[in-house]
């Protein structure tokens, strides 16, 4: 698809975000990327680095002309966003956005967006690293990586079409979900396993504090842990928005913890070899398919 | 100091057993490392690899004149080894060993060790990979690793010595410590965090079978769940030898993680970011260590 962009405007010039209009422009499909956020000193860093082209912190200006408009703040800020933006877009312009959590988001929409909502195409970018802000953005970001769409049965087809194509320009294979199904699919893969190492690291440093436990922490411990160097407000936020899901995967989680426990309690080696093999098996797997991809 | 070592035998010549003796060759320091085991194309692969200088199946000849006999079997082998042993070591002969739960193991060797037991110099490295086998098998593995040894008040200070020079040798820094404390320290910066991966995967795995939830798992995902690509029997024998230390860490961690979805389900916001924020700080001091040595 032959796909060319005059103005795409990015709210939250962050990874996700910065990454996205890095990509873009490598792509040449883009002819100008204006940044919108609160932070000036943040938009003149995204500028200096060649993300953004121009930046505004008056949110009209920044989305006047936009063909496109990306929602790239942490998720706790996107109804604020979605709210404020209600007011300032025209008719044809596209809004996506990237959260973490859909049904949320969408609630939001609905709420706030009037008849721009046909233009919504919600979706969510499967990828990202511990790290955060501009200076952590890079065009490769989305090169083999999966993006997730959860349009509506009103959303213009156009404007999915144009959102689906400029994923797949940044790299990105797109595919269509129910929000529904998205928030769990998420709970499950993402925000649990987050919530296992925050709650983990929590757990071990007051252990540390009585005997230095992390002194021994080997290389499996280091990786184990290394989400729970990702942002706390920002997982925060996204524990919050999908938090039915989430307290549905915790819930489920820590029954079969229980049940691993218990097994260990009874000296039921049966029982912990079945789950660690089950473990094993299909993690194998999946490191075949990240293999395919990128680990 | 000037060790040399003429006879080094490795009871179990995998990852960890073949890695010390690729390390000692090495570093120059032993003229012979002598393979046991049951598996003879195992110890022909070793043979042919250079990790060991000749093998035996025979236990009485494998351990007849050497210095040194490290234990490297899974930790579930331990006590038969121990006790197969008992008939054919000498008085000198020091023996040590590379089990990940220490009080287990050290009972196991006052029941059948005898007189030799002041020679027995219980010791864990704490390294290791998700693979094992001694095709797995690295001199580097052990350096700026720490090996914890947890020698008791009747063992022989020359074996000490011996022990914790041969392992400075392979690259590592030694440490003492209690054996109880070692399991506590153990269980929960390692047994805990493998029981966790191996659960988790299980519990997403049976989702899985219903939707294909690991088509959309990101890179956070990939290495919080490395280590359940891990042996399971190996894990098996280590949850239960270490069982009364694993199951502390388990119902600690278990109560933590319950707080923590009380506080989600009652959008208690500030104890959430409290447990994030908490876990951040301590993974990033973490990491400040690990980049010291090996991130």
């Amino acid at each position: 698809m032959n796909m060319q962009l005059k103005t795409v405007c990015i709210i939250g010039v962050g990874l996700i975000g910065g990454s996205l209009a890095l990509a873009l422009k490598r792509a040449g499909v883009v002819s100008r990327v204006v940044g919108y956020g609160r932070n000036t000193s943040s938009l003149q860093q995204a500028l200096e680095l060649g993300v953004v082209d121009e930046f505004s912190t008056d949110l009209a200006v920044a989305v006047r002309e936009a063909d496109v408009v990306v929602l790239a703040v942490p998720v706790g800020h996107m109804e604020s966003i979605i709210a404020e933006l209600a007011g300032h877009i025209s008719a044809n312009t596209v809004i996506t956005d990237v959260g973490s959590s859909k049904q949320s988001i969408i609630h939001a929409a609905e709420q706030h967006l009037g008849n721009n909502i046909t233009h919504f195409v919600p979706g969510h970018p499967i990828a990202g690293t511990e790290k955060s802000g501009v200076t952590a953005a890079f065009a490769e970001l989305y090169q083999a990586h999966k993006v997730i769409l959860t349009p509506g049965n009103n959303t213009s087809a156009d404007a999915i079409a144009l959102v689906e194509s400029m994923w797949q320009q940044a790299g990105a294979s797109v595919v269509r979900m129910e929000p529904h199904h998205h928030d769990e699919v998420l709970a499950a893969t993402s925000h649990l396993p987050h919530l296992l190492a925050f709650a983990l690291v929590d757990s071990l440093a007051r252990l540390h504090e009585k005997s230095d436990i992390f002194e021994f922490a080997a290389g499996g411990f280091r990786d184990f842990t290394r989400i729970a160097s990702s942002n706390p407000e920002m997982w925060h936020d996204i524990c919050m928005a999908n938090r039915d899901a989430v307290l549905k995967m915790l819930h489920l989680f820590q029954n079969d913890l229980s049940r691993l426990t218990l097994a260990i309690e009874q000296r039921d080696s049966q029982t912990v070899k079945d789950i660690f093999n089950r473990a094993k098996t299909a993690r194998d797997k999946l490191c075949n398919k990240f293999l395919e991809s990128d680990e």
